[in-house]
């Protein structure tokens, strides 16, 4: 199972693509950051994480898109910001026809760490481990994508082989 | 000048096309809602908004996408979950080519009525009159859209046909 995670942000939209099996051997396939140009207007910006999105879809054929839910900032200008990012990002996986989940901070930290009140570092940390790496996947917005991958993958618990379409649990956060 | 007003809303996203001339003569074109259903995903719905301004954009081919600045309601999630809606909204926009134009609801209100304060029933009367219509376009939601569009003419000073290019006051409400 391959798993598409994403951390929206309107400079930065952080993704991992990160590869499953049955055993919850999990590796790193892919990941990185689709960076936007702050002087851009919002429309144009908003379409370059549509189309980056959309572009991940194809190239990875994940079998779910695991994204983060907003994190509801004090600043509430932000908030709605990070709404936009996050609406033409359901939207590339809604025309690609891909499985949706959607995960709140905590339970990616808490799937990856074992706490929802777990550090950056210690979620820097974990993902690391589990994924046999060097080091610590940069910049921490990419990072955020691949712990958002892992969380689905942890959470869903690989279903077996013979039993069809994998039980996700899905937090459609807001609706 | 054609604009294409949008109000945007999950479960009713209202829109109006309205028609301007130099001599400030304004004329509704049509005017409606794109709706969906409660009961389906977040993607789905946010598709058939995304899908829904698209075709209205080939069919009446606007100068102007006029979109009304989210609303800051007190409930935080509503005000993201219309983020959501208003990103597909402005990418759809971005992906025709469309400029677009964004209006907080008081710069509506005002340049339709005169005052920021106005009610939703003044703004109603006036948007009969000003268009010449029998009565007010129904749903609401529809009238807000016709009231968005009517705003971004009105504010426009429609340009002489010589000027080239719409001098619209841009107002990114976000960014």
């Amino acid at each position: 199972m391959i798993v598409l995670g994403i951390d929206p942000g309107t400079a930065q939209t952080g993704y991992g693509v990160v590869a499953g099996d049955s055993a919850m051997r999990v590796s790193l396939i892919e990941c990185g950051v689709i960076r936007t140009r702050p002087r851009d207007r919002l429309g144009a910006r908003l379409r370059e994480i549509h189309d980056g999105v959309t572009e991940l879809i194809a190239r990875h054929r994940p079998n779910i898109l695991a994204v983060e839910d907003v994190f509801y900032a004090k600043n509430v200008r932000t908030t709605v910001v990070l709404g936009h990012a996050r609406g033409v990002i359901l939207l590339a996986g809604e025309e690609a026809g891909v499985e949706i989940s959607e995960f709140p901070p905590a339970e990616v930290k808490k799937a990856v760490v074992g706490t929802g009140a777990a550090t950056k570092e210690q979620v820097q940390f974990m993902l690391t481990r589990l994924l046999r790496l060097r080091s610590v996947p940069t910049p921490s917005d990419a990072a955020d994508g691949v712990a958002t991958a892992l969380a689905c993958l942890m959470g869903a618990r690989v279903p077996q082989l013979d039993r069809g379409r994998p039980r996700v649990r899905r937090t459609e956060g807001i609706a």
